[in-house]
């Protein structure tokens, strides 16, 4: 079943809290993504929710007593340093949480909360923003049927795309503990590399250093090992989408993924944003799914299901920039890499959900799940420096000259996502951030 | 440097629980592997160490005073309801406890401490064990030679092994949440499969389920994000190690593995032994590293040291038989499948640790890092039934007349390991055993 927008949806609702109305704000009323934040004093995480240049602690909230309409796990998960409990509640009751938020910061909210909330809604730039959840597995994906055949026709150029390519989602397990929240730096992985030509591989640092440009859903409830999750039934079982870049490090990728997949090329470092923009914010931009052409194979049953066709798409447009730090000195703004779709991914979140628990996978609340890099039919959509440049064959020219092939050290990538359209309020996914460090061996001595 | 033995390896020391003085235990008091468990009556995860027929139950321990020559972060760690706490205490730390426990137990002990531990010692067979560790992620190598030479032959018949394998060591993400311990069911898994023959896939209950005999090991201390692991360190940074099966789904996994390897063919389940043999225990079984061939490359400088050569390789016996529903019936006695040594590794665990680390990434204590199947160069040693059946064309006659090729439902794998040698206590692993279990569309109505 579709569900039907209700009152948090409406795009003339506004909040007491002033930045949060004005159109370009990714975080109006109408968003409310969920993080967790410290204060620059220390302490320990907070659970809040952005609202335009501020932030609602959700703590502070339980403590003056200000979530009356909620159960009380619902009090003890706000009160948590991580979303995880948050995010296994059930759908009711996370829906509850929302219209309660949504009450407590609009404008049409009571002079005595709004007196309560003062200690409560916070500068978002006085704050840390921390990894917003425990995550246990985090697995990626390769949904991107234009990713894939770029990937692929540098490979293979007379079959570029595998033969399982369209029967089934294709993904792998990536690494949980190095998954860092924007704003971290990247440390330049070493690595063993089989240079172009030679015939031994050496350990060096990579030279062909690649962000992805991706998105990730985080698991809600979950289910039990051994236990599949129907099609119909996963949505549900998704809490929310954030942004992640992958950190790939090509060079040492094409000389270990076979033939087990990517390992060390991937796992130095994985960013996150820090705010994660649930289902129930991304409504009004739900559209039907990638729509196959006829020499498309259909999916299996266990992947179609009539209101996943219909509705299993998201309007969500993404982005990639960069600055490098000649930029930065000449006080350039970043420079736009690519602009794409989520809405051209060829397998839906649906999809890629009950596929993973196919087998009776366990998923757990917070569990992330990346789509792959999000590359669209257009090359300026093209979601990362390898498809880009080609191999780093097509060099990009930057506002200042500089050409532009892999990543540099100093180089800070930017991917942010929104959604918008005409007669809705824009839902903005914020930041994700990371700047390249200098390996090891190459870092001046500090 | 190569470890001195001290009194905990003397090979004539006995203790005063009986059953831990019979040659034949895989517990003498030259073990003491680490467990978690709980009363069947319920409760909390209790850490204990195995002695015989019996374990000790460090809470009871601590509980009572009788932690007395150990650090009070030692104690502490004694008493959570996982090992994790007790994998990140310092090497110094973790030695203190082992001998500690073994003049607990040894046969020397007061009369006074030995009346305060009647309370401490249980029954093992009166408990139930429990996954001993929190992993934060599972990764899995490929560190025999042999298995896979002959997994790339019956790919590849003109070029068996990859021109990466003997430069680097092959490994993947796996999944953990999906690990359980010792005897829980295994339900055999749906999933994407291209029969032979077919053109398009179908979604069915696999019927090329196989089992993967490996050794794994647990992270002690770890590393920070962006901080290599020397090879000289590796060794500090292992806990002990413990028998994996990670069941495999064969005909699941040739049709979704390219190009990002294996992935729900693996994620179903993964066992583990619920006790953990600590690296000191195993100090009078380390032997050299296995032998290169003089065509085989070096190991890179990163990958190699002298005493890992000289010392990296561990003589440790690993078996896997079977059980059908049948041969219980007939009770008749497990039939042996394989048996193989973990001397024939090519990699050693200090190179699987430092290459993990080498880009970076972060390693938690508690991280299981699994060997992949251990199979050595005789035919009888080949730790699965891919290998041990060619594809299932070379089925396995069993003493009830069946034939074996694939697992069948309410068919029992049993891992075993042990280290033995002249004028050497036996130190062994126990058990990791499963049945697979009908799939959910299979299964009788319950």
């Amino acid at each position: 079943m579709i569900p039907a927008p209700d009152e948090t949806h409406d795009p003339s609702a506004l909040s007491w809290v002033e930045s949060a109305n004005h159109g370009t704000t990714d975080f109006p009323i109408q968003n409310l993504p969920f993080g967790v934040f410290r204060q620059r004093a220390g302490g320990r995480g907070h659970i809040a929710v952005a609202i335009g240049d501020s932030v609602l602690d959700l703590d502070q909230c339980a403590t003056h007593g200000l979530l009356t309409t909620v159960s009380p796990s619902t009090i003890q998960a706000c009160r948590a340093d991580s979303l995880n409990e948050l995010m296994s509640l059930d759908h009711r009751q996370r829906l509850a949480l929302r219209k309660q938020i949504f009450r407590l910061l609009h404008a049409d909210a009571e002079a005595r909360v709004r007196d309560l909330l003062q200690k409560a809604v916070l500068d978002r730039f006085d704050l840390d923003l921390e990894l917003p959840v425990k995550i246990g597995d985090y697995t990626d994906f390769y949904a991107s049927v234009f990713h894939a055949t770029n990937v692929g026709s540098m490979l293979r150029p007379n079959h570029a795309l595998l033969p399982n390519y369209k029967w089934i989602p294709i993904g792998y397990h990536g690494r949980a503990s190095s998954i860092v929240i924007s704003g971290t730096g990247i440390r330049r992985p070493h690595g063993q590399i089989m240079a172009q030509g030679a015939t031994t591989p050496g350990f060096a640092p990579s030279r062909r250093l690649d962000y992805e440009l991706e998105v990730g859903l985080y698991v809600a409830v979950g289910n039990g090992l051994g236990s599949p999750v129907p099609i119909a039934q996963a949505e549900e079982k998704i809490f929310g989408l954030s942004l992640v870049n992958d950190w790939s490090a090509r060079d040492i990728q094409s000389w270990e993924y076979q033939p087990l997949g990517p390992f060390l090329s991937k796992s130095f470092a994985t960013t996150v944003s820090p705010w994660v923009v649930t289902l129930e914010a991304l409504l009004p931009f739900r559209i039907p799914a990638f729509p196959r052409l006829p020499e498309d194979p259909a999916p299996l049953p266990y992947l179609d299901h009539e209101i996943d066709r219909r509705w299993g798409g998201i309007d969500l447009t993404v982005e990639a920039s960069i600055t490098t730090p000649k930029m930065r000195e000449q006080k350039l703004s970043p420079y736009r890499l690519s602009q794409g779709s989520f809405r051209e991914m060829y397998w839906t979140l649906a999809q890629l959900l009950t596929h993973h628990a196919s087998n009776g996978c366990n998923l757990r609340p917070g569990d992330l799940l990346a789509s792959g890099t999000v590359s669209g039919r257009a090359p300026e959509s093209r979601g990362c420096l390898l498809e880009l440049t080609w191999k780093g064959e097509q060099k990009i020219r930057l506002p200042t000259g500089e050409e532009l092939g892999f990543l540099r050290d100093g180089d800070e990538v930017t991917l942010r996502g929104w959604c918008e359209g005409s007669g809705k309020a824009r839902v903005g996914f914020g930041e994700c951030k990371g700047r390249i460090l200098p390996s090891f061996t190459e870092a001046a001595p500090s």
